[in-house]
């Protein structure tokens, strides 16, 4: 298949022994990692769906490499995909950088004509969406990517910014146009017909079939893909699930804003509480003799309640604190000026359980599933933990605008998930 | 003061003899009056607040030439503003001849260095604006301008166009930030302070003072201001008043899109609906001995009815025979897709009709007014048709979401009007 996206003229696939001559030739890179380019070692750690990933190692110390493929790696030259998104990942981590460097992987360099860039290896970090299945808490991660949130979002939006500022931000994203018609395929489209690369575990077919035949359910979603397609109000990491989270028990970074734009919060808050759910809804299929996962689960409802509490009161603080032209002081009083954000979060929280909704939806009826049920090797016992998160997920969408805070989706996920009885628990 | 804006080098204000030169060296403009630029007549006609305007006139014919000066043309110098805004305007008016031609002026040429645009001479047309003070029918109207906004925004909408040509036309709007600014300035916060250049009716204060203390309506027009600056839903016009639209009984023809960006298109169904009933309630004030004005009354509302009807009718058809990615014919019936259709014209109604508040409200208590009731000279009973039409704007933008068509926004019209008697009416 023709590539139809530009690729830089000098552009190839670098390998192991390219990586090393052209770390060592970088100054900033090589800073981290000492010594010449034969001291050092290099390994592919590639693990996302879609970009070659390399650590490199010198004596004193390691980098990660990152070369965007001119297509989607787990698929191959069959599906071509535009190098430029790491242009975009490369832009996203600098503006980001002046809010949130506390939460995000330090770049060292970015070579434009490679696609590749250089990063901040994240040791002894662990992806957020592993740990999860693993079984561990992380009693930082929910104010920690609350306050990612909470000032990612608020100072790349009008409530910060000037309209000449915002477009400017706007302009510089722009070009990542089609990571978003991929994000609206693959989120909002496929799921809801039988498209030709959706997979369901055995069993689950009767229930795509009634989500694919739900009208009410599908005029929601198309409302929803419209927001997704219109709403420019901050500039948005694009795709904040827990495979983007990497953490310890003491940090917190999210990687990979290569899908990245201008669009509504409500998606990225949306990703990360839908992905937390899929966990949650996820453990009763990875309990042991010794682990009921019983506390897992109370963890998991906690940090969704968490993320939520901390962006609500760190965005309030900001819209206090930093107002841009929005919040105008003349016009609206400081007790006006609350209930102004009031409305406003009671919007952006309607969003997101909307996208958190259509997110778990996606992943278990959509080409892309996630690992938290893929482990799950006992296929009934996937089948019913993935049907309670189903359920939730359609709740969420339809009744987006009448859960009042995260308490409501916490209930609600205690509910369903009582309703399927894990068959295989011991 | 210093103009903060780039002017381009070459840019200088033309004179009507570098007019007469200009003109007949550019091919296409010639084509239109003939003649050596001995035998052309230059007048000036400038009418809008912002720009210089003339009428070139040779042997074959007449053309259009409009100059974007430095600044505000009705204020000077002390109000610098862009003159690329004239670019813009000749960009929106490129991209709507693709769509609404029959509705446009013709463009001959445009000269970015002077910021200097040829366009059809529009004869015998007036300001629908004058014409509607002069008592004048216009049979066409609602139908015309009905389907001017059908087209010109469904067109450039994601109900047509894919993302990755949305946000190339983004991009070639979003430098037109300044303009967008000004307007946030003066539709939804100049009017709710004491900004310096606010004016109002002798006897208007209290009603001023009242709307300025108004918490529910100012949370409400915090909301409007929102959603201009974040609902990038389609190319509109930005000032779509009925200053900016051209008539004879046969023809209509919408000009100015200085202000053009990509927007909510309630913003320009609301202006036009605003500033018709503006027109409706100053009717009171332009009664004579021989016209009670009770016909011209009924025709405005009318045509309010017969605006949205035909947008309404025209956005529906286009949808269903040119639909784009988000009307998704795999995952929605055609009976679904109609569903969605009718979720998007109810909250683009609801758009409108705050934004059709916030417009009226703006032009009795904000910086810039309108002939319909600067030219009622008995002063009381200007300040009684203004009562009536602040009243409707109120309650347009507080009620919003609960009015259901347009027929009720005329009836609502109708009872406001009667509690207001007036009482120099013959």
């Amino acid at each position: 298949m023709t590539n139809p996206f530009p690729i830089p003229p000098e552009y190839r696939e670098v390998s192991t022994a390219d990586l090393a001559m052209i770390a060592s030739d970088l100054p900033n890179v090589a800073d981290r990692i000492g010594g010449p380019s034969s001291a050092l070692h290099v390994t592919e750690v590639s693990d996302g769906n879609m970009n070659a990933v390399w650590r490199i190692t010198g004596p004193e110390g390691s980098v990660i490499a990152k070369q965007a493929l001119p297509y989607i790696r787990v698929i191959g030259q069959s599906w071509p995909f535009p190098v430029d998104r790491i242009t975009y990942e490369h832009r996203a981590l600098s503006v980001q950088a002046r809010h949130v460097p506390q939460y995000l992987p330090r770049v060292y360099d970015y070579l434009p004509d490679l696609g590749l860039l250089f990063m901040q290896d994240l040791t002894p970090h662990v992806v957020l969406r592993h740990g999860l299945i693993a079984g561990t808490h992380y009693p930082k991660l929910a104010s920690d990517l609350g306050e990612y949130l909470a000032r990612s979002l608020f100072y790349t939006s009008d409530m910060h910014l000037g309209t000449v500022q915002k477009n400017m931000l706007a302009d510089a994203f722009s070009g990542n146009a089609h990571l978003c018609e991929t994000t609206q395929d693959v989120v909002f489209t496929g799921p809801y017909w039988d498209a030709p690369l959706n997979r369901i575990t055995q069993g689950q077919q009767a229930r795509a079939d009634a989500l694919r035949a739900d009208v009410p359910l599908k005029l929601a979603i198309a409302e929803l893909k419209h927001i997704f397609c219109t709403s420019a109000e901050a500039l948005i990491h694009g795709d904040l699930h827990t495979g983007s989270v990497m953490v310890t028990a003491e940090d917190t970074r999210v990687i990979d804003p290569e899908w990245s734009f201008i669009g509504p919060m409500g998606f990225d808050i949306g990703a990360l509480l839908g992905n937390l759910l899929l966990s949650y809804f996820s453990q009763k299929g990875h309990t042991t003799g010794a682990d009921d996962r019983g506390a897992q689960r109370k963890f998991l409802l906690d940090t969704i309640v968490g993320v939520w509490t901390a962006f609500d009161t760190g965005f309030r603080q900001l819209c206090r604190t930093k107002p841009g032209p929005l919040l105008h002081q003349k016009v609206l009083s400081e007790t006006d000026q609350g209930a102004f954000v009031d409305r406003r979060l009671a919007a952006i929280f309607s969003d997101t359980l909307g996208f958190a909704g259509a997110k778990m939806i996606r992943r278990i009826i959509g080409i892309s599933h996630v690992e938290d049920f893929e482990m799950i090797t006992d296929i009934p016992l996937r089948a019913t933990c993935e049907a309670g998160a189903l359920d939730l997920a359609r709740q969420l969408v339809l009744d987006r605008t009448r859960l009042a805070g995260p308490q409501d989706v916490v209930s609600l996920a205690r509910q369903i998930d009582g309703t399927y009885p894990a068959r295989n628990r011991p």
